[in-house]
């Protein structure tokens, strides 16, 4: 299993068991040393190659959301660029670097920062994200507040409970011996191949999202597939869970609009690709697909 | 990896490259042998020991869910008891039997049926109770409709696509050589103990949420947790992944108000309680808690 998965390694407690208590929620927003991550259009605010560590009562945008305790206090997510009632928000940023504010997207930042500091960003950047899309109740439209510092939403008119969502996805690399079957989507960098991903479905497991997907984006069968590792992807709200896939059938096609080119690369080709030596281009250090990919190559 | 999980095995193609085709859409709904899967407060309906699949034609209830096709035609979810618009609903319903309806609980539904019809039945209630509580915009609160034939919904406002959440849960045994961490829920049946489980939260790897979830329920540490297999849980919405996690340090104690006990079990008492020759009671065949018990019996 691949060591150091950008985006994990936030060291906060979450304390959920406190988060039931208002008197407790209260305290550490008045907490002296209560700071917050800046997180908008634009991506999260960084200072220098570290996480910028704002204190909370110098941030006058969206309401704090907790996202858990460090050895100096509590540390929470703030919404650089709050929205009116109604209107659509996009999602915290993800690409670019804007000086003036210290604000860098969060791919950016992906590459930037150490491992705590990229985790607390994903953390932040997801939190954001869901909160942005649900300020009303998805069963009766009403209006819905933040409870447990911004562990669920509630409902002002039925009462129902909104829970933060985590969109399972699979990423898989089928492999056959010596050889491995990557695709392209058209709005990627030139030259750049990658692992097979997709969304998991209603009443299927992650070995059954696995086959499904690739049956779906390559026309080819699978044998049983192997899980490697797992990796939170904040754009918005995703979780990668990174598989092995033995090729077993079926010649590899185009099925899915989404790619734009599908093909088999060698072991030595992949090799060469990490040191930059391609084609084909690989995605970033900081993604799951070139792990899985160095991953392989180990094996 | 344990064979044959309940709730997977479903066998439609779930026909997502024509899901974007209105008239394809509207051919499925006319096929002669559109058939149904009934979904609804009671359960989901069956014909003795199978799933009960009724001409599309002759159902008059909720707007058809397209599940996908098998080679006879398209299969749908139908909810046999939909609400008015803002009423809270419940989730397609867990226990009991209703002889006169056909109706049974989904548990008794997964004891009862072929994994075939128990995979499809999961995917029927999972898209059931999704569209159930999402009636409605969660960024502005307008009315939503049913896009694809059920794989997503559309605002009509402010045009935000809104797609079924599955919701990742963690599931483990925490073991320590010959012997295994299990907890107790108070509303659990008399004398029965189960693996510890917990949602996945944001800016967490799996293995991040294994071991946040052991410290939070029970106070001890664990080593990198394997993982051994999921398992669709539409109860409402979840899918189960499911780890061995080996203990590393603490006493355990009970952290979460949820659990009422926690306790260490023997190699031989788990044996023991396979045969029904416990205490402990152990949870359902059908569940993945189970098949990681005996999946740790056999290592």
């Amino acid at each position: 299993v691949p060591e150091e998965i950008t985006f994990t390694g936030e060291a906060l407690d979450r304390a959920a068991e406190h988060r039931a208590d208002p008197d407790w929620l209260a305290a550490q927003r008045d907490h002296p040393h209560a700071r917050a991550v800046l997180a908008g259009d634009a991506g999260i605010r960084v200072d220098g190659e570290r996480l910028a560590l704002a204190p909370l009562a110098s941030l006058g945008a969206g309401e704090p959301l907790l996202l858990g305790l460090d050895a100096t206090g509590p540390v929470f997510a703030v919404d650089a660029d709050p929205r009116r009632d109604g209107e659509r928000p996009p999602l915290v940023g993800a690409h670019g670097e804007d000086t003036a504010s210290g604000m860098v997207g969060l791919r950016t930042a992906a590459a930037l920062l150490p491992q705590a500091d990229a985790g607390l960003a994903a953390h932040a950047a997801a939190l954001v994200n869901w909160h942005r899309r649900h300020p009303h109740c998805s069963v009766c439209g009403a209006p819905t507040a933040v409870e447990g510092g911004g562990i669920l939403r509630r409902c002002d008119r039925c009462g129902t409970e909104h829970h933060p969502r985590t969109d399972p996805v699979v990423i898989m690399l089928v492999t056959d011996e010596d050889r491995v079957l990557l695709g392209r989507q058209r709005s990627w960098p030139a030259g750049r191949y990658s692992a097979l991903a997709g969304f998991v479905e209603h009443g299927e497991s992650l070995e059954e999202a696995v086959a499904r997907e690739v049956k779906e984006e390559a026309g080819v069968e699978v044998g049983p597939p192997a899980y490697v590792a797992s990796q939170p992807w904040p754009f918005p709200t995703s979780l990668m869970l990174g598989f092995i896939a033995p090729w077993r059938d079926g010649e590899p096609r185009r099925v899915d609009a989404e790619l734009e080119d599908l093909r088999w690369f060698s072991r030595s080709q992949i090799a060469a690709a990490t040191r930059e030596e391609g084609p084909p281009g690989l995605p970033p250090r900081f993604a799951i697909a070139r792990r899985l990919l160095e991953h392989w190559l180990e094996t």
